[in-house]
């Protein structure tokens, strides 16, 4: 099969690249680049230097005898570039990452919220013409957020809503209430894809997945350079990732407000394992689906306990720290989101266990020298523009 | 009251901005006259020749003694601009217009849904940014369509719909469906705008306008170089102004598919109407209010029927004829939307009649040789690129 992968440098990205590789597909990575810009913009770095994507490439090939292709271009910016790429490539699945990923990012002011919306929405629908004009039986798997729903007080489905109103009946789109301008983002893009379904017969899979927390999976763990871009700073890492720095270096774990703000979780791992049964097995024409990509519900202050009970049994001292909520969120409300499809597809969850937060912790442990303290705290506030980063 | 129009060059924007003047408030105008690009682009022209937009103003002030100003600028791409025009202007009132308004333009290819989104996201992006920045208190009417709803199988409620899932409940956004890259922009802005009310505290209405036909209001009859610009071919004319201008010129009026379409429709003199009661009766601090705004539902086909029936009181024969449907649409269906809001305020419709219709067409046949036939028929099909157009 051949299998597009956009924003193949990234976080998600570049692990999912690998493992469909190491499956036996043929693999393309197309992106851009930009998050390398993003994080120094931000003053946020991974935690282990990120070797270049061709270097990867080269490195994988050496450990596996594998090729995966590489195609740098803008995918927002450069439609030729995207018509051309799937016009030559002829993918079979497109799992499409390449979005800007932080809530944070997209809150710190005008630039940082336009930036956002087109670099996401454009890219989008450059990548929907495309298939429709070069790959109309292709499968599109989008990577979308479990954030887009906010924190309805009814139970979040997956992606649908059969609604009862005045005593008639219709299936229509969840209502979203999402809480960033990055979140709206993928709201938009859901919108536009089940369009381009309804309207083109394109087919389509709309992964909108929780918190990813994790470093390894089996593909980096095959060479030292392999390793993917982990971010544990408060604009690109995500909250179980920089809990676990955190408890590292000694420094609180911040919880924002209260701590009752519950989420969906996953690890590193499922989402490979996700993305995989969604490309094994692809939407019809026409159906625009979605899946809600997580296994686990907790609330960021138990996420913060239970790094705490970890870090006591490695004899690290953590202290759990409440701090004024930079995000505008309720922090107590009813949290009962379904994710029946994946698992009727076979996935396996991996549960969040002490073991792996133990894991984290040695793992963070090698690098610790290189974590920057001052990226722990939060800046951009929802209220108002971040001074320090506002152009 | 200082009321800003975004978008006054146009249709509907120049005789609000004259309205508001008349009324004696305080009118700035903000425009990047792009209509006229568009217009060029696909090769439409309006009814009447259009003086520029200084020009115009010149005449309102000769005529009434009263001054609107000017601001030429693009709020999508200037995002200083934007800024600079709040903080000097300090509006009580934003009247957002400034949008691409044709779903047929949007449906031309890639470049013209990209362009589309991208004016109509950005640009509102940079209203509301600019807003809480420095007029936070100021109240944003923003024109929206009840295109964005499409045709579910229950009531439209008026932005919102009280949710009963699984015995819990909640208040959450109406779920929409909308039918082109356009009618997705004006989802995608209430996404944003909606969010911007809930984190910054922002007083926005949202005004999810029916289809608008006439050409005339007290104002546009104030001088003969007053009148606003009317658009009677397939990517920029309503479907009853184009169905008149087919009358005129002995054209049968083109009925899209079966005509069993229901849509909204509103008289232009209703448009300002509306638009004067949002603006009096402006929403709380951090109300995002939605109303639809329209007073009449007919089928596509009814239409017709009426045109056809008062070119028969004026001796013009008129035929009806069906065609292939360009867009992707159901042409029976469940169609009951609400309008209690702006009821509720005090609006008082003008229905459509059959004498409105014959002076639509007398005022039409005066400008009957201008009718240019060839841009009566729709070359935007939805279901595949417009080889003509598109780039």
């Amino acid at each position: 099969m051949r299998v597009l992968i956009l924003g193949g440098d990234g976080y998600l990205g570049w692990p999912t690249a690998m493992h469909f590789s190491q499956l036996g597909h043929d693999v393309l990575v197309v992106d851009n680049l930009a998050k390398r810009q993003w994080e120094a913009e931000v003053d946020s770095a991974p935690l282990q230097p990120l070797p270049t994507l061709r270097h990867r490439v080269r490195v994988w090939r050496e450990a596996t005898g594998k090729e995966i292709r590489v195609a740098i271009g803008d995918i927002a910016e450069n439609a030729r570039f995207v018509y051309e790429t799937f016009a030559e490539f002829q993918p079979d699945a497109v799992v499409h990452y390449a979005e800007q990923p932080s809530a944070p990012y997209s809150m710190a002011g005008r630039d940082f919220a336009t930036y956002t919306q087109r670099n996401n929405v454009i890219g989008t629908l450059n990548v929907i013409h495309a298939m429709m004009r070069h790959v109309p039986d292709a499968h599109l798997v989008k990577l979308g957020t479990m954030g887009e729903y906010g924190t309805p007080n009814i139970d979040i489905e997956e992606g649908w809503l059969e609604v009862e109103h005045k005593g008639r009946k219709d299936r229509l789109p969840f209502p979203k209430t999402p809480g960033s301008f990055y979140h709206l983002s993928k709201v938009h893009d859901s919108h536009n894809i089940q369009f381009a379904c309804r309207i083109w017969g394109l087919r389509a899979t709309d992964l909108n997945q929780g918190v990813v927390y994790g470093i390894t999976t089996d593909e980096t763990e095959l060479h030292p350079e392999l390793h993917t871009s982990f971010h544990y700073d408060a604009v690109f890492g995500t909250v179980l990732n920089r809990y676990c720095a955190q408890a590292v270096v000694g420094e609180p774990l911040t919880v924002y407000g209260a701590g009752g703000q519950k989420r969906s979780f996953l690890n590193i791992r499922d989402t490979l394992q996700c993305v995989r049964l969604a490309v094994e097995n692809p939407a019809d024409a026409g159906e625009f689906r979605v899946f809600n990509q997580f296994t686990e519900v907790f609330t960021v202050l138990e996420l913060a306990e239970r790094v705490a009970e970890a870090g006591r049994h490695l004899d690290i001292g953590v202290e759990v720290s409440h701090i004024d909520n930079p995000r505008i969120e309720a922090e107590e409300h009813y949290y009962n989101p379904r994710n029946d499809a994946l698992l009727g597809l076979g996935l396996q969850p991996r549960l969040l266990s002490d073991e792996l937060v133990e894991d984290m912790l040695h793992r963070i442990q090698r690098h610790a020298d290189a974590i920057d303290r001052a990226t722990l705290l939060p800046t951009v506030r929802w209220r108002e523009r971040d001074e320090s980063l506002s152009r």
